[in-house]
């Protein structure tokens, strides 16, 4: 599908969901690393000085050297992941779309606005139909395209499974978060070490609005949020990676424990995603002992691109209850956008 | 009240639960430890060489060489604390109820029987009426009165304080376990270490039932359950001590969240509980940071015998969502249960 | 001894070892808390607002109006306990040591200069001398006087023990030190949950000097460093309180196992020392089950004021191997510094 | 080199080094699992239902209905893998060997007896030769073949580098290991969290004696134990895999840090375990960041081959200190034993 690797370039190459693109993206069959931008602190420097490695693993050493860009719109890419803080996001994203990239980002600060995918392939590819209403609204040659924020992941893509096939109307959740979604430095080790810290800024929110957009339907080139009605609970919890979500569900139409079973292994994205590279073969894995899923041990299912299930039971005031463990730096954020950038591909909006 | 100490026994002292007993018997202004009965594996050697201690701080000196006893209904005390497994509990404390012993137990076993008071004094002394039935129906001299399961307490102490003030109809709850509510040796670290894991055998059970017990309403010498419905989701964290519990509350009358915080820093138990020894100043401390009630810093509130409530907010699915710590060894276990002890002294159960 | 409490002020009493000084201060027998200072971030505001308290338990509410002051000798106290960073030691505290105030520190800034006292009240408050070479040479009319590093500190107490019994040689120490030594935010979770960090900046060597200093005997006004060689390996580990070090010694006259436990257990201070309001009963606790002491159930022996030691067993290279375990925040950092202003008081260095 | 598959066994599989022998060996190039043999509590079911897997990962779905056998020398194998208990090991391990069968040992049982080998094939590849002796003085048509603790491992790969070419003649070494190494359930939750335990049974002698027996020399058929002297400090820390060691070396021919580091990043086997399957690419992988090895960063070097060393220091005491990172149940326990059986077959001592 891709005759030569397309140049793409990282915003915010230095943090630590830059460094899982860094290390995502290096030996892509599709892609090449061909910028990696940071901001003032690092400009100037060789990558492998300008960054504090802190995910498992090394650096690419070739990419050690590479000398480390401002966050500006003239970097040689195409596509240009962006790792940024909301708030730098703001500016920097309009304008590399506007000079005509192709923007995938992690970033909450166009996640919600209207005429901006926020996109999981398996679950609402259909939402790219967005971007023609983005870029004549906003005249820009390129777009921006995100992805939700990782407990959201977690979350949508087993309801998403569910809504299909009996109806969501009322979402409660609970989650336990692991502390690598706060990115580096992060939590304080003073602050988690034997403990739960029962608040993650402007993480119930995310929940409660991303979650509707994504199980949205398009309709007359507009994306009408669905209908359900989500309550979150954040916490965190002294686990590194893989957030993990108590979830008790009401459906319109309730299915039987073994029903929601069968819809929830049975879940496939459509045909475009299922031959994307970084797509796993099952989006969810289900799993039937007693005790699972658990952070440590599913969160690299699937490459880390899996959601795993569990603990499938009635519920004594909605109608299911489970539980779903996601890995939030991978398939909750830096592989996620990757995996849009690649049905960006495949269904032609890059060329 | 108490001219001379009264005799008290631990039953499972050698445990972890049984330690705490020991620890905080040990000086009870009411209470002198004159037996320590524990499993043929422990009976006849010191205490000392018996028990290996696993709680903070070291046993008391002068009961290390007191000889551990069998579990029999022979021990020198008037009243004995269980601290035994849901099945020795089983026959043990009727067998010691029977020959007059008063017995205050933390097992589960006798908790949901109808002639079995189930107590938090602060909530439902009045319960304790039950204790007249039970000795009609099983021609006991002595009885068994229960402390419930940690986490309903932590859950049990805030929910009594809206009930009373709004009515309280619908009852989310999760809970993020410590691993000391599971005994010793308990949680394998391999298990719990940079995990979560989503499940605690029968605790789910015990929340949904125990709390319609304890906020019951005698009548005709009956407990008539509460006629709200739970739902709970029971998790285990890597925390020592401290559970914390997520919760989303449906009312009859539904508070602003001003009238709720009002409720609940206002809550006090009777005054015949308010002047025992261990009863808390305050039996909910309510705390108004963002981030807070948190497990390592707000178990300790009042001694450990204070339920900790945070982060009152409204619900989008219910009418109110807030976060409860309670120190599950102490209030919630052992204390739970001294607590139960001193009010039968106090209402004249115990002469 | 005190007619009236003594009014003391602390530098830097917004961090994290600031917030354990005023902790410890609150309701001190001797002493009154007449001033909190801070750098220019809080200066101004409320110690309420200003202050975000990381350690167990609540800032004493009778504090939190106090408005903190700037680091300036114009604090209306006779002693300040120094909090601070040392860099910003390095000018404040002679300052306020100019300007009449005993500065009682926990920086590191002035341990190791020849005229400033590097004080643990039990082993060298002969050293006290010092501060008359000081004030000559500085023409101060106020003294700084010095703790030592936390590692060194449960290091130095075992090894006095047994440099007066047997004449100390070598010593080769590991450590292993919890996380609240570096202060807050200090590390990141991501460093250091399922980690050790075989790692501490400056630590190794200012365990392998201090520990002659504290050891060194005083003569002709001089401090002579003591003789032996020291080799540290320092380690963080994911403990929240309590550094643990494992040691190697060679004596000139080395011991049998029994006679280093005797010399151990027989520790105490100088008779000067013992009455101090802060001085622990037994500045050593001697452990001697197989797997003690460790961090968490041995940090608060005699209310944090004790080593303690255990594991003694002969050495392959050297002649004895021991463990200690010291509250590194409590003896090993504010209540140090405390009980050497209790000890100058006590000598007649403050009147 | 191998025709068609060699049929081996694994010897208490269903434990955890049991269950890292089957994970590894599942797909090996060499050999082919023919037999899963456990105690008499797991005999005769499921593999699938006979295992509570611990850990990552998955069991080979394949294996999952492969009946465990009794461990008795009756399996079609040629080579058994020993993950059993030491005690168990006694007797079991001989009955093999007698019966033909090449045991590959991770037990503790027959590592220091004079005519059996203990192998890490990059150091002592030439002590395979003890096999003859063995077979003669115990009528054996089998062997047993031993892998040293996992703790020994992760010294003797950089002490063999430094001895070669520098001559050790003193080591000291603080272990921080990890609770993995107790296999499953092994540490209780409650002694580990927030805490180290200054105690590992039987492992500082272990460590003092096989690091002697594996850089001995051979000579007339028998090993010598080197000259130097060890001394062990074992320490259990709240990690889960990898274990991290600290060490002070002396020489007789005292090295450089430079030379060291030379001697150690050039380190590696003689040409015929370089080509073995699970040999990795460097034994030992020399770090420079101040702050590394670390056991959750280094671990996985190599596949979990190599030794991880850095901080190459000079000693005060002695003449070099440095700290080495191995992953305690892959090179230092299963990865090991295959690594030894890949060996036999490249030397020909199985046919």
């Amino acid at each position: 599908m891709v005759a030569s690797r397309i140049p793409v370039a990282i915003l915010g190459a230095t943090g630590a969901v830059g460094q899982r693109f860094v290390q995502l993206l290096w030996n892509h069959p599709w892609f090449e690393i061909t910028g990696l931008a940071a901001s003032d602190r690092s400009t100037g420097q060789p990558y492998r000085d300008a960054c504090n490695w802190v995910i498992p693993g090394d650096p690419p050493p070739e990419l050690g050297d590479m000398i480390v860009s401002p966050i500006e719109p003239s970097l040689t890419a195409r596509i240009v992941f962006s790792a940024l803080p909301a708030a730098v996001a703001s500016e920097a994203e309009p304008a590399f779309a506007r000079r005509g990239y192709t923007v995938c980002s992690n970033a909450s600060t166009y996640r919600c606005a209207p005429d901006v995918p926020l996109i999981i392939p398996e679950l609402n590819a259909d939402h790219l139909a967005l971007i023609d209403v983005q870029r004549r609204q906003r005249s820009w040659s390129g777009m921006i395209v995100t992805s939700p924020n990782c407990t959201t992941t977690g979350i949508a893509i087993p309801l998403k499974a569910l809504d299909t096939a009996f109806g969501v109307r009322k979402v409660f959740v609970t989650s336990m978060q692991a502390i690598s979604g706060a990115g580096y430095p992060g939590i304080p080790s003073l602050d988690i070490l034997d403990n739960v810290v029962p608040y993650v800024g402007g993480e119930e929110e995310k929940i409660e609005k991303e979650l509707t957009l994504l199980l949205g339907q398009m309709a007359a080139g507009q994306r009408r949020p669905a209908p359900f009605v989500v309550s979150a609970h954040a916490n965190r919890v002294p686990v590194l990676d893989g957030h993990t979500v108590c979830m008790s569900l009401g459906f319109t139409d309730p299915p039987s424990v073994e029903d929601a079973m069968a819809a929830l292994s049975g879940f496939s994205g459509p045909d475009i995603v299922k031959q994307l590279p970084s797509a796993p073969e099952l989006p969810i894995v289900l799993r039937t002992e007693v005790d699972r899923p658990q952070p440590r041990r599913d969160r690299d299912a699937q490459g880390g691109m899996a959601v795993t299930v569990g603990r499938i039971r009635t519920c004594p005031l909605l109608d299911l209850r489970l539980v779903s463990v996601v890995h939030n730096t991978l398939r909750g954020a830096a592989s996620g956008a990757i995996l849009n950038a690649e049905l960006l591909i495949a269904a032609g909006y890059i060329r």
